[in-house]
């Protein structure tokens, strides 16, 4: 009984509500703050929160958190690495908290990968942090980190020049609002080999739903094949969640190679070949009657 | 400029936040509140929300909304009653919104529905206060309303009663407790024609993982055929959310019958063939090692 006291008294001292508000609703976690830093970019918050861990905002908007990333991280990444022809070379915008890097270097095939992320202080909380969540890609020397712009990146770049473009940004309001338009999305099929794919994740079809639609909408426009994927991040608006795939020659996001899949899949808590089928195809009937329009 | 500040002065004074605590995580909607009464069994509240309209609680859980219900209501009803062998006689435990009713007066085939709900309140006020979640269920000759408790009439009903049993309880702490044990299960098993689907809901995947296992096997040891459809709903705990499907002579609950399917598309919001056949596939792979252990 006193125990019990006394961890509610701990609790009420120096545990508090970490809140994302999104029209009208707002999804909270009880935490203690870690670290608060203003970059030149955006807020950055990392708290301890006591149902996921270490959790990390920006604006004030969920980003991730331990027990959180791979329900994100392994959706925006497997479907593409799994199956697109090569996985060599391969470009991440944005995913300064490293738990793209991570998936994508569970890979062995994967050679070079250049992590182009537009705020350092992200990357140097995150490693500093959260060092779960990038693991050992910091570490690893595949791994290279560009703090730089991902659109002027993206527009340097030469034709052909990744297997695999990974959109890893925040919502597309402030430092990611051009990552969600025609022309960006232009430069990244140019640089995109033949048998590559195309990664981002789409906002929320539930509480980002004219977003979600637009950016699918446009990919479908540039890339020959483009299809979304649909799953859970609790902590993000709405816990429903869509990743967009594309690709030049074929709906190959759709085709996991056998051999990667058992390179990868006693890592996975999410991703499974059974999950990601469903999860292109678990479109509501609103949804889709939207898309077919 | 004046009219959004007058907008934001009525917001803040006559709107609040409605939150439901859940494991040191909360989720929120702003509204202003229409009624809140305790009944025998219950705390009620009733709110009209800015995001998803009228909005119910029962001890202070999400209950369902206006904007929401379909979410829930369509994948619990429509995978049984597109692939039952007969549907002319159905029982819902609980259900006292009418949303189930509602999904389930949408076949012509339907002749006869007992609707067993413990809390006459929760009826009184959801036909009061949320007519549009029930609809024309309540005025429809085929609903037959029993206020008891769900378990006590199941006890005492005849073998082979019902070609459709429909648990909609809320969670398995207080009122619903009692809904969510073998012997409770073994006699909706009882009841149920051999053509028959039982179907309930199970909690979310996430939040309650536990409990959603546990009832998983418990009905699996019961049911001959029994698998779980995940999908979302935004205002439960996680957003991420769970039904179980059961039947006695194949896994029916897989195969909608075109005529129905045909019959009630054109109402849904969420439910299609395509997106159901996705719900009982889209299995994280944690969750799945776990079901086979």
């Amino acid at each position: 009984m006193i125990i019990s006291n006394i961890k509610i008294f701990l609790k009420k001292t120096f545990f508090h509500w970490f809140d994302e508000y999104q029209a009208d609703s707002r999804y909270g976690l009880k935490g203690k703050l870690i670290i608060e830093k203003i970059s030149d970019i955006q807020k950055i918050t990392i708290i301890e929160s006591l149902l996921y861990g270490k959790a990390l905002l920006l604006n004030n908007c969920w980003m991730t958190a331990e027990f959180q990333e791979k329900q994100y991280h392994e959706c925006l990444v497997h479907p593409a690495l799994t199956s697109s022809e090569e996985i060599k070379k391969i470009l991440i915008i944005g995913g300064g908290d490293g738990g793209t890097a991570k998936q994508c270097l569970l890979y062995k095939e994967v050679q070079h990968i250049d992590l182009v992320e537009i705020d350092n202080l992200v990357i140097k909380l995150s490693k500093k942090y959260l060092p779960s969540i990038g693991g050992n890609a910091w570490y690893d020397k595949r791994l290279n980190i560009k703090i730089e712009d991902g659109c002027k990146w993206i527009e340097n770049c030469q034709d052909n020049s990744y297997d695999i473009v990974i959109i890893d940004g925040s919502d597309p309001v402030g430092p990611a609002e051009g990552l969600f338009n025609e022309k960006f999305f232009k430069d990244c099929y140019r640089i995109l080999r033949k048998g590559g794919i195309f990664a981002m994740q789409s906002e929320s079809p539930e509480s980002f739903e004219k977003v979600h639609l637009e950016t699918l909408k446009i990919i479908r426009k540039i890339f020959e094949y483009a299809d979304p994927l649909y799953g859970h991040v609790s902590i993000y608006p709405s816990g429903y969640w869509s990743w967009i795939f594309g690709a030049k020659d074929s709906q190959r996001y759709n085709k996991p190679k056998a051999k990667r899949v058992k390179e990868i899949s006693r890592f996975c808590e999410i991703w499974s070949p059974r999950w990601q089928n469903a999860a292109f195809n678990l479109i509501t009937a609103s949804l889709e009657r939207k898309i077919n329009q």
